[in-house]
């Protein structure tokens, strides 16, 4: 690719002056892929977050029509270089065209979509309680308020989402369009791919006449970059979708700093689908078939990948079973995002696999090639989940772990006992739902999405979407990384009290220039 | 008083049967007040947790109209015993009759405020994307999500709001408005007070047909009490008016959980008033008054109490210094909160004062019997302040400091050597603020709420305020615990996506039946 320069991108400078050690990996060939990136120096990495500090004094105040305009414009530049992308990125990740032609188009999809809500801008919450200088005991004064951004966010680029959730994926998007400038660490997995989206980013930042340090992209190893960067000073925020073990490292490292900085972790889920007895009987081939299409979807390499499913064993379950092992034996296999996911993978189901509670009940094939997972589906009792911590692990691949149960209070049990979770699925008929609300309001306390007759995988970037949950699911129940309210995650309150008209922001001007809609004395206006 | 027992509440039961060690202390006499509380055990504390736990099941799913309703009776039954609170908590706080009056209509009001909130339903922030099926490549799902009650809170009292930050102060209001039972810790400073309040709370819950462990009150050491609190693993939140070192320390066991939670602490603020010169020239006396005011109101111990006052020298400060050395020079001697308090304003003022770089340039009186606090006045020079540590620490009680520089640029190096703060105030004419604007864009970024021409104590209890700030100021910068707003602490985002609409929370059925405000589809319904 002649384009890569194998540097970070330090403001408008490259950085990067060291032997480079940061290689992407083709998964199928196991042929280290050219360029090499250094890591970035501790001055570099500094420098990456003064100019981001610096950055933010001007972006931290720009407005919602031009942030829009350059979030507009990173998605015109990545959209001009998808020819680029869908060469570089499948012989970095294994994934095919296809995928990285669609994650593509969600990218950009979802870079407009905030810049949609920069740019209408009642996002803001803006809040106003009139004065009334004729309140006794004491005057009321006039109080205004409003979301404003935290400062420079660190986003932790992943590993299975080489762009939707990289160098100008969702914690990217959110916060631009909160106001805060960014400092990204690149993802090992797919640097050229991170390089290319970094240099359309910059474009973007200069063609929009933004500050240098709006945008940076540091490669680096993740103990020691990764660590550095969430323990800066000037960072005000980070976001991250990654293993359950960095996630908690990073999440200790943000709370542990003499200013601790919130710190958004997606982290590790094993989304579980219950499926009640009506719907098994009433369609089990169907349930079978789309269950299969959700844990195969991407490799099983997402974090919503339904890795748990729960079966009610005193009804005729085995037709299900026999057909989705089938489905399961019959999987052709695919190639892993690297060869690391590919190990945990095969370990993970090898201890699953040998686990004398649990059968393997059907493996399906494996390609030529390294770093191939053939999907793999198991099986085991109720009484064995609840005994054996061991069982409810992620395991990030293409597999799911039936668990037979004898009726709804094991069932019941089977749902309190779950961690925090991203996702929750049930399969019902009207009956079976009905008589299974208690299901629904245990699972509502697990997760961030409770999901009726479909399948968790495919998360909808809209406005109502919640792509979080309790810990260790998140770090941060109270969010979503998906969705316009990822937006909040990267700001905080400030108030203002008898601020002269043209002092305060225009979204609190008397006038309300921007037409936003408002709190007025507690009343929408 | 006949009607106190000396016993936490336990859901409907008394709690503490080992000696009584907590007594309240008449800060004037020094007298120990009966009846003394004995600490909860180990035992009691986790059935008042458990019971939250339990209580949580249906007071998480409580109607707004019925939460509304528990908080009014609250407020009802508070202003009941108003008589009773008006001779007890002056003798426990050494606070004057008419601020506990003052104090009980602030904290109904607040109860009475969050009920219209709980009661018009459309905090929840309910949003819907309805379904597309015939979208292509893929149908477009049915998303609707909400914000949803974290589950049990513990709420700590603040020793210097005995009722507005107390049992039903602020952080109760809002938890219970969410939906979230709570179990409060009392402050060892006015447990008489906290137990009457408890009795107001715990007749409400009765009245109201609600679970027993919708509310709990404990009695016990902040550092086995609390901490056993803060690291129950039913507990899912917490909220804490209180000092740096204690609200660090559970900031800390908050964070280290196994699964971490969000902790609310307000902690630490000095609260600068910003004095530029045209505002000096045109009205110095006022200003004078002004602050001496503010930091006399309440002996000075109000979390918003200017600490910190910064003047121009290159202009003509000597009138205002002499007549604010007058004013604290003559100011009567006060009663502070308890011991503690008293002592560590007496230490921390004696070690202000005898720094080598600052003057007290004035001491007020003191009056007769214990825990009395002289107003103080200092003064020492921006260098001086910029190069010792020392002098932004917090002291809690009825001074402020004045720092002298010359001119902006030394003023806005004082500005952005601050550490975050609940306020920054700014008096300042038309011309000044004109010419500062850098000034308020500084503070912004290191306070909750920037006030100009008033001064920050009297926190208005309304839709738009903010009493928050960045680290140390509160533990998470991103939220209120006073407004309205405050309510969002203690809440997670759920999302249903394929609910049959008779399945889902009233907020999001396809009708609107509470007739809220929702975003559907983006736009506003």
């Amino acid at each position: 690719m002649a384009n890569l320069t194998g540097k970070s991108i330090i403001g408008f400078q490259p950085g990067g002056e060291g032997d480079p050690t940061v290689f992407g990996v083709n998964p199928v060939t196991g042929e280290l892929l050219q360029p090499g990136y250094a890591a970035v120096s501790e001055a570099e990495l500094n420098r990456a977050v003064e100019l981001a500090a610096d950055a933010f004094e001007v972006f931290g105040k720009t407005s919602g029509t031009d942030k829009a305009a350059f979030l507009r414009k990173i998605a015109d530049n990545i959209e001009a270089i998808g020819d680029d992308l869908a060469r570089l990125a499948p012989q970095e990740t294994g994934l095919p065209e296809g995928r990285i032609r669609m994650e593509t188009g969600r990218t950009c999809g979802q870079l407009r979509l905030f810049a949609s809500v920069a740019e209408e801008g009642t996002w803001v919450d803006a809040r106003i309680d009139l004065a009334d200088p004729e309140r006794v005991p004491v005057p009321k004064p006039d109080v205004r308020s409003m979301e404003r951004p935290l400062g420079p966010v660190a986003v932790f680029c992943a590993s299975n989402f080489p762009l939707a959730f990289s160098v100008a994926g969702g914690d990217t998007a959110s916060a631009l369009a909160a106001g805060c400038p960014i400092v990204v660490k690149a993802h090992h997995s797919h640097p050229g791919t991170a390089e290319l989206v970094g240099q359309a980013v910059t474009a973007a930042v200069r063609d929009c006449g933004l500050p240098e340090g709006t945008f940076s992209l540091v490669y680096g190893p993740g103990r020691e970059t990764g660590s550095a960067l969430v323990r800066h000073p000037a960072i005000k925020a980070a976001g991250l979708t990654g293993s359950r073990a960095g996630g908690q490292a990073l999440m200790k490292l943000a709370a542990d700093r003499p200013e601790p900085i919130p710190f958004y972790a997606e982290m590790s889920s094993i989304n579980p689908v219950f499926i009640l007895p009506g719907a098994l009987a009433e369609r089990s081939e169907q349930l079978a078939a789309g269950l299969h299409g959700s844990m195969t979807l991407g490799v099983g390499q997402f974090c919503t990948n339904p890795g748990l499913t729960i079966l009610d064993s005193t009804t005729d379950i085995e037709p299900f079973v026999a057909k989705l092992a089938e489905l399961v034996g019959g999987s052709s296999g695919a190639t892993m995002l690297n060869p690391g996911i590919s190990a945990a993978y095969d370990s993970g189901a090898g201890a699953l696999g040998g686990n004398d509670a649990v059968e393997a009940v059907a493996l399906g094939q494996t390609g030529d090639g390294q770093c191939q997972a053939g999907a793999a589906l198991f099986r085991t009792s109720a009484e064995a989940f609840l005994s054996d911590e061991s069982l409810s692990a992620e395991l990030f691949g293409p597999s799911t772990l039936m668990v037979t149960h004898d009726g709804a209070d094991k069932m019941l049990a089977l749902a309190k006992s779950l961690e925090g979770q991203l996702t929750a699925t049930v399969h019902g008929t009207a009956a079976d739902l009905d008589a299974n609300c208690e299901l629904l309001e245990v699972l509502e306390t697990k997760v961030g999405r409770v999901v009726i007759n479909a399948f968790p995988t495919g998360v909808e970037v809209c406005h109502a979407m919640v792509h979080g949950g309790p810990f260790p699911a998140t770090s941060d129940g109270r969010s979503t990384s998906v969705g316009t309210r990822a937006i909040h995650r990267f700001t905080r309150l400030v108030c203002y009290q008898g601020f002269p008209d043209a002092l305060l922001p225009v979204e609190l001007r008397e006038s309300n220039p921007l037409g936003i809609r408002r709190l007025v004395d507690g009343e929408p206006h």
